[in-house]
């Protein structure tokens, strides 16, 4: 069954990890998954420096200069497909976001993940919820 | 670490579920959980009559007929980060999967996934594996 606005956003705020989708020009769309904080207007996705990557120059980063659009999802998945459910929020780069808003991002972040208590972030990418829809097994 | 073919090839393989993203023309990425079964170089993804949808005509569908390429994402999410990993495979919709063909991803489905057991398939979208990464927080 198809999941109210109210519950879609309850469920994406308390999620502990989602799925950012982003659109390259020259193939398909990337996917990775990201540790992220959300409200109900927005979602901030840190690029960080804790857990290794090759670079903090991210794909993700250069997607969305080419194309500011990008997809959330969160998810439970069960072998009883009745407690199946996801929520899938669709986003848009905020161009620039004032320092003192994005530090606010960088202590949520911190708040909800431990392992980034201290930690500098290389970037935090911040995203308005353009629009939520879920679904649900359940019902 | 990035994890070497052989290594991503089986965690999709073995992997009970991924999210599947595919490029509509006018937004932002589509994301959607699905079952699937998948082989070193071959991935199907049924369209069921299981769980309950709006419709069988899903947009995923349309989306690929706009942009065949596609990405399957499989992902292990755990709180202690050394534990993290994910694989990625870039797909390509095949246009036409010969009837026996069709019949043999059927089969595999309803061995892997029990709630499957007799279910018949509104569509079965059969993809080339066009590429594969991985990645995961160990070592």
């Amino acid at each position: 069954m198809r999941l109210g606005i109210t519950e879609c956003t309850s469920r994406l705020i308390t999620a502990r990890h989602g799925i950012l989708g982003t659109t390259p020009a020259d193939r398909g769309p990337d996917l990775v998954p990201v540790c992220f904080v959300a409200t109900a207007t927005h979602a901030a996705v840190p690029i960080d420096t804790v857990k290794p990557k090759a670079s903090t120059d991210l794909r993700r980063r250069r997607n969305l200069v080419e194309d500011p659009r990008a997809t959330l999802l969160v998810e439970h998945w069960d072998e009883d497909w009745s407690s199946l459910w996801w929520v899938r929020a669709r986003l848009e780069l905020v161009a620039a976001t004032p320092s003192g808003r994005l530090a606010e991002w960088d202590e949520a972040l911190r708040v909800k993940y431990p392992p980034y208590a201290g930690a500098t972030f290389a970037d935090v990418l911040v995203f308005a919820i353009t629009g939520v829809t879920g679904w649900s097994g359940a019902g």
